[in-house]
């Protein structure tokens, strides 16, 4: 199991490539879409979004992901993944609309593009509402900042705004909602997805990562979801027994879900070597109510979590995603090198009892 | 054993209490001396010290350490430990001088307030030079600045000007330099104090705790240390078989020695119940040349060491003393949230195994 660190497109600085490597990290997953353009926004609402999103950037492109990958080499760091497509970029793939084969034909590029660069994955999250609904509060221990959600706090069934998918905007000053659609057409648009865009995953050497439902609930803001009980991953990984079909397993939304256990998931999916990479997180409470918690403070036993995977054999990259922030000058900071510290005695105490 | 932070005079403020309790810390060991006034000074030499060291201050009075007690525990933190008196408290103690009896009755003074105060123990460092000579350096992984000694660097006999002890200034514009003594003054000087402070302090409930030699030379600035090998912390416990009578067992002084190892240094010293508190701190190499570095990364295997402590049945408080510093808004506190993430999983699994 190898180390990681998840830096937002903002974050990719000198500065925070040490601080990885500092806190023990061999490996980055790194966000390219443009959320959070200069702060991290964890709590949104039908009044508020993660921004705007452009479509085609340059930063998609095979000469920008190299030099990325070099800068983090020169680092002693390796870009293990990126995660997420712009929605700008696929909003049409979600959607089923007219832009779809232009936009699977750029996906495409995008997924060559990371395989020039040497990254072995990309995560993606196939989702009409997005990560949505979540509150910040002072509810970690000492009074930590950290992600919460209350399904009694929100309007679940907000609709979605025509112009808006995955909580960004992708055209401005629409009107109307977006119409509702069944569970078996999106299954049926992921499918198509993934049919068209694994033999070219394949091909580049990259493997493609569905990060479950987040919150994981049925049905969000009047549309279905597709992964928000721990089996439904397993009508992913059914949909095609190619290497490249992978999952961006986090493990804090599959807590949050109220069928069967994370150490079950684990076995299962660890167990068909279907795990890209993690995202290492601890919660408190399942839907319709849980709060994100320190590493070692949640409703997971992490270390034994990760004995499992490594008893699996798994050799992706952990990242710890993200955790409740810690009071002081750079609160995100303390919060990751927390759970990096953590995470790095458990991965050492783990290498030791195996040898 | 406990979790526990190490917090100078100038960091006991609400934030910092806030710090420790998030990053899973019950207990504090705080400074009341006043090194460091604003911001943490870890390189000295003969031309720099910790600065002025002012005697009888008010905040070693039983209500004030009454009112952090109380502070503390409004933050659901315990203080364990003071560490340290103020130079200007007890220079003639160390010197021998005019002023050793009045100042003796003072420091019996703070151990009875201590006790009131509910504070367990109370750490010192017997020593003439103190610690000194150390050097900051980008030494540390990914450029991490940390604290490092290269005897090859410095001018190890430099003479401590008089007005100066335990690199500090407690009297200013004074002519000349300390006469050495021999090593065997200064342990006759050692006795004398545990011989007259034991009895105060076990009525108290307050343990004394010695810090061993740092850096670890058997000679520094002309004067001799006391603890210098691993083997010397036995001549203090043989002082005094008081329960009072304890070691303030800093793991990164302990492997800059070079006799013996950490791991038989620590059967030895915790096979007798003689730790009151540990500094968790690792380093590469020994004297006369060595670096600190961040908890995983060097010459001791930390978990090794904390379950042999728990093998011995030590319940103290571990605290990380100092440990690098990582790059990004908040060097200090991300570099102690590294160390205290890494001790927490550590203790988390040994816990496990143990139950």
């Amino acid at each position: 199991m190898k180390l990681g660190l998840g830096l937002y497109r903002h974050m990719l600085t000198d500065e925070n490539f040490a601080f990885a490597k500092q806190c023990g990290c061999t490996h980055l997953v790194i966000h390219l879409a443009d959320y959070y353009s200069n702060q991290i926004v964890t709590a949104t609402d039908d009044k508020t979004n993660y921004g705007q999103a452009k479509a085609l950037e340059p930063i998609w492109q095979a000469d920008s992901m190299i030099a990325l990958q070099k800068k983090a080499q020169s680092y002693g760091l390796t870009i293990y993944a990126i995660e997420n497509f712009s929605p700008a970029d696929w909003y049409d793939v979600l959607l089923d609309g007219p832009k779809r084969e232009a936009q699977m034909e750029h996906l495409k590029e995008i997924i060559r593009n990371a395989g020039k660069a040497g990254i072995r994955s990309f995560g993606y999250n196939f989702s009409l509402a997005g990560v949505w609904g979540h509150q910040k509060e002072r509810s970690g221990r000492g009074g930590a900042y950290g992600t919460c959600f209350d399904a009694s706090r929100i309007k679940l069934d907000a609709p979605i705004p025509n112009g808006e998918i995955w909580n960004m905007t992708y055209r401005s000053n629409e009107q109307g909602v977006l119409a509702p659609i069944t569970s078996a057409e999106l299954w049926a648009r992921l499918r198509r997805f993934l049919e068209e865009i694994l033999p070219v995953a394949e091909e580049s050497g990259v493997e493609l990562a569905l990060h479950p439902d987040d919150p994981p609930l049925e049905g969000l803001r009047g549309m279905p979801r597709l992964v928000y009980q721990p089996e439904l991953y397993q009508n992913v990984i059914d949909i095609s027994s190619s290497n490249a079909n992978k999952l961006e397993f986090c493990m804090g939304s599959i807590q949050e879900m109220t069928h069967g256990n994370i150490y079950d998931a684990i076995s299962q999916y660890a167990g068909q070597n279907r795990i890209s990479y993690i995202h290492f997180r601890n919660v408190k409470g399942k839907v319709p109510k849980y709060q994100e918690v320190f590493v070692d403070d949640g409703d997971i036993d992490m270390p034994k979590a990760l004995a499992l995977l490594e008893q699996y054999g798994f050799d992706g990259v952990i990242i710890p995603d993200h955790t409740p922030e810690i009071t002081c000058g750079a609160p995100w900071h303390a919060g990751m090198a927390y759970a990096l510290g953590y995470m790095r005695a458990v991965l050492q105490m783990l290498d030791k009892q195996l040898s």
